[in-house]
C-alpha cells in the first residue's frame, strides 16, 4: 500500500465512526487513533446523547487511547479525524503529544488547526504536531453538508406544518 | 458579603480541590463550578493517577457540571480555577458557553486566557467569556511553587544518593 492508501484506509475508519454518530442523530464526526499500524482507539461525536460538552470524537478517541497505552503521553500515535479539530480538541492533541494529525474537511467557523488558529504548530508550546489535511476531504465534508441539509429540511417542514395548523 | 468576598469563598473551594490533587502527588490545580450561588461541580488534576491527558481540574468540573445540569450548555455557570486554563480547557469553557471565569495564578508557559492566547475573548467564536484573574492569586501560585520546589529537592537528593552509591 502507498502512504496515501494507508491514510485513506484509516480515514475510512474515521468516516465509519462518523456514520455511527449520524445514526444517533449527532453531527457526523468520527476519529481513530493509530499506533504501530493498528487502530488502538476510536470515537464519534456523542455530545447530544450524553449532554456532555467534552464528548467530541477526538476527545473520546484520545481518552480511549490513553487507556489502551496506559499513559497520557501518546507520542507515537497518529490521529485521523473527519473534521478539522476545534480549540478544545487541538489542546488535547498537543497535551497528549500526538505525533501526526490527518483530517478530512476544513472547519472555517471553529477549526483551530488551520482555519482560526494554528494551535498544533505553536513553537511556544512544548510540542508541535505534523498535520495533513484533505484526506478524503470531499467525502468528509459531503457527509456534514448532507446532515445539515436534512436538518434544515426537517425544520422547514415543521414550520410549514405549524402554519397549516394555525 | 461583598462581591470580592464571594469570589474568594469560591476560590478557597477551588484551592481545597487543588490540595486534594497534591495529596495524590499531582500538580495542585483545582476548580469548582457555581450555578445560582451553589457549587454544582468540582474537580482536581488527576492526570498522573489515571494516566488520562484530559483529566485537568477544569475538564473534570465541566463534565460533572454537564451531568448536574443535564445539559452540555453551562450558560449560567461560573468557573473558578486556581491556575489560568490551558488551550484544551479554554476550548471546553467556550464550547460549554460558561459565563464567567475567575482564575488565581497566571500560567506564562501554557495559559491560553491571557498569557499565550486570549481564547475566551475571540469575537470570531460564537461565545465570549467574562474573565477576572488574580483571585487569591498569591496563594494559588505559592501552592504551585512549593510543589515544584519539593519535586526539585527530591530529585536533587536522589541524584546525591546515586552519586554516593556509585
Amino acid at each position: 500500500m502507498t502512504e496515501e492508501q494507508i491514510h485513506q484506509k484509516y480515514m475510512r475508519a474515521a468516516i465509519a465512526e462518523a456514520h455511527q454518530a449520524q445514526l444517533l442523530g449527532e453531527v457526523p464526526i468520527g476519529a481513530v487513533i493509530v499506533h504501530d499500524g493498528k487502530i488502538i482507539a476510536c470515537g464519534h461525536n456523542m455530545r447530544e446523547k450524553f449532554q456532555d460538552v467534552t464528548y467530541h470524537a477526538e476527545m473520546l478517541a484520545i481518552m480511549e487511547a490513553c487507556a489502551a497505552m496506559g499513559s497520557w503521553r501518546l507520542e507515537e500515535c497518529d490521529l485521523y479525524v473527519t473534521l478539522e479539530p476545534c480549540i478544545m480538541c487541538s489542546g488535547a492533541i498537543v497535551n497528549a503529544r500526538i505525533k501526526n494529525v490527518y483530517y478530512g474537511a476544513k472547519d472555517p467557523k471553529a477549526g483551530a488547526v488551520d482555519s482560526l488558529y494554528h494551535l498544533l504548530n505553536d513553537q511556544r508550546l512544548n510540542h508541535q504536531v505534523h498535520v495533513e489535511s484533505g484526506i478524503l476531504g470531499t467525502q468528509c465534508s459531503q457527509m456534514l453538508k448532507d446532515f445539515f441539509r436534512a436538518i434544515r429540511k426537517r425544520k422547514k417542514l415543521a414550520r410549514k406544518k405549524r402554519r397549516a395548523r394555525g
